[in-house]
């Protein structure tokens, strides 16, 4: 499944550990972000569920296997190589954070420990799935979180990288708070409740806007949102109170939202519809959200698209994937790499979480005192060491590990150490260890 | 194939067409580019392979069918609707730019004309894969531009928005001017040449640079790229050198990589390896890279990642799909948007493409002289209209079409009116007469 979704060097990587007869190292890998990016004051961990879909499926087919023949770079490759592609089975460990748990820079949540070639091979599609996922969920969290009460939609697919994220797009916006999507997909693979009426072209198409609103009345009765801004949005608002029927609301979709929502309102209120809601969207975001929202502004839903689906103030997690600790032939060796912008803490890690920050301890220490211990079996041995959580689990945790973070985590603007994250005495003095091994062997 | 990847009130509205017997109404719908975003001066229309593929093979299947009809706002929808979309077919016709296509905001690149259902329901799908695609080949074909007779490669997929927008990542930067990618399936699914050998992970898993080097020579001989910046460049270099054997070159991944590829150029060439050539990488983009080939760094090859896969600064390319117009039974109307932001033009066009400007102009107009008429038959009444053109050829075309514009189009910095394109007088009455007969229709 998907075996080809990769970076090319991780299979000559891989053929090359069979040339080298390292096939029975056993590495262990990181995943984690070097530095908080702009505004951001956390990462929610998402996309999980795809990952270990991988994982526990991944195999090359025949075909696949061929054309890897086919390529200069595979010329001198092994026999032994190919014969373990064609065998190919995950049989590591995978350890993780739970799907939907904020987390920060400097800690790894997720762990993979199996054979070299097994645990090198997940690199591509494990950081593509989860650093994308966990890109739009968090920005559906700073999203909610800017509506407040207000509900938001994500309606971005068309806007997505591709179809196919669009879907995880609808899936990864749900975790974050969003209460549904529009695409059609997320809803069908994934549960998520879908959303979505009518466009200008529904409006467009009928030779008045009358017509267009009792059609849509007729097919949807109350659940019918009429988009109102198409001719003139008061005119628009006017009709649909004038239909007496009901509807679940209004689409507010251009012009001065702010000051449409609250003219609208009056429209609505004086025809009787005090329970008809009005739903804002065109071009939204948080910090426009939370202009309106501060304003009093009476819209109950908003719809986010672009800046939602592609994350576009931070368009890339910058996820890393490192080796960190190597066990060859029973003989353990942390790795580590120590230039300046991208040093990397060597050995396995856990990670506690304590009310008020992180630690990132060695794997072996246990916490002091009152701690979570974040990284948790996913996958033991090639198989799943437990049921995964519903996605509606997944949401719900996720909610409440964000309450529980100190209130300047929900910021939308950026602070610094929001949230504290420190490294454990014993994990630095394995890193000041290694550093010093690695001087005195002049390397 | 796909057929849920959409938005849900494309089949809202799909529903009420079939409950207002609108089915037979023929719509046609446009898609563009409303304004060039920042520093953009082309688009580079890509994704249309995968769209006309989507189109011919959109189907539902009774699974997704169930799962519409399980949903409260398909609870009134007609009978005939769901028996529609079970024999669901495109019928219709689809005229577009040829692929590789540089086109400017304001002009129609792709036209869908049928039957108002079928061509409402293209909408998101289309959006997602041909905006996606466009912005990556678009900012390809910037990064290549910078790098002059230097090479570019597409190293992105570890950050593109899912696994699969990395492959198609890989596809719209080879159309854009890349040399291939390091995505193994954009490789075996499209022929795009893949790159890549080794990574840290790879040097760090052996106990000394040196063995890690002699392994990696040993797989791959005059293919071999030392990746020379786990400890120090420099000394890595050194190594590599020494271990005179046949090569490809080295990589840089970190430093101050012009410094560093001038002193790797002359330990290169002192060790007689005058022909390995250097590559660079690392959170590289067009604006740094035209910077170092204007410094003349000896530098032959660049692998651009996050950047490039996430068009990471005009991460969308905000095209839209709108109803131009539709005939009725017979009796054609012209429809169109007038609000100041998001203006539309009434009626299908086409667009001349002339030495110094282009033209759009209606549908039926004839060019006055020497000019190319950009939209062409794709798919006429379901089917394809003439065999796509190979992957090869629409790079091809991309480099020819941008070779002609005005020098001014390549800069990587925004011109107004970069290439102008006008609208003809009779597209202008179009839309002047449409306005008075809204405004006498009082709408």
């Amino acid at each position: 499944m998907n075996a080809l979704h990769t970076d090319l060097y991780q299979l000559t990587m891989a053929a090359g550990y069979y040339q080298a007869g390292k096939t029975q190292d056993r590495a262990t890998f990181e995943m984690f972000v070097r530095r908080m990016p702009y505004n951001r004051n956390f990462f929610l961990v998402a996309g999980l569920a795809q990952a270990v879909d991988y994982v526990l499926n991944l195999r090359f087919d025949k075909a696949q296997i061929d054309y890897l023949r086919s390529l200069r770079q595979f010329q001198n490759a092994p026999t032994a190589f190919f014969e373990g592609l064609e065998n190919f089975r995950f049989t590591g460990d995978i350890f993780a954070v739970r799907e939907g748990t904020p987390i920060f820079a400097g800690e790894p949540f997720l762990t993979a420990r199996a054979p070299l070639v097994e645990a090198q091979l997940l690199e591509t599609y494990l950081l593509s799935m989860i650093g994308f996922q966990t890109s739009i969920a968090t920005k559906a969290a700073r999203i909610s979180e800017a509506a407040g009460k207000a509900g938001v939609v994500e309606f971005g697919s068309r806007r997505a990288h591709s179809p196919d994220a669009g879907v995880l797009a609808g899936r990864a916006a749900f975790i974050g708070g969003c209460v549904g999507t529009s695409n059609v997909e997320t809803g069908f693979r994934y549960g998520v409740p879908v959303f979505g009426t009518a466009a200008h072209s529904w409006v467009m198409s009928f030779q008045s806007e009358t017509t267009a609103f009792e059609q849509l009345q007729q097919l949807l009765s109350d659940a019918t949102v009429y988009l109102i801004d198409s001719y003139d949005t008061l005119e628009g608002a006017r009709i649909a109170a004038g239909l007496a029927k009901p509807m679940w609301g209004v689409r507010l979709d251009s012009g001065n939202l702010l000051e449409l929502a609250r003219k609208v309102r009056v429209i609505l209120d004086q025809a009787g519809f005090t329970d008809a809601k009005i739903m804002a969207t065109g071009d939204l975001n948080e910090y426009r959200i939370i202009e309106m929202v501060a304003a009093g502004a009476p819209i109950d839903l908003y719809g986010v698209g672009t800046d939602l689906a592609t994350s576009v103030d931070c368009p890339s997690l910058g996820a890393v994937y490192k080796l960190v600790e190597l066990d060859e032939n029973g003989v353990k060796r942390f790795t580590a790499k120590f230039s300046l912008d991208k040093r990397t803490m060597p050995g396995a890690k856990q990670v506690f979480r304590y009310a008020t920050h992180d630690e990132v301890a060695c794997e072996w220490e246990c916490a002091s005192g009152d701690a979570e211990a974040l990284l948790r079996p996913v996958i033991l041995n090639g198989a799943l060491a437990e049921p995964l959580p519903t996605l509606t689990e997944v949401r719900d945790h996720a909610a409440s590990a964000l309450k529980k973070l100190p209130r300047v985590c929900r910021s939308l603007y950026g602070h610094e150490d929001a949230f504290k994250v420190k490294y454990s005495t014993k994990l630095l003095d394995v890193e000041k260890q290694l550093r010093n091994s690695i001087a005195g062997a002049g390397k």
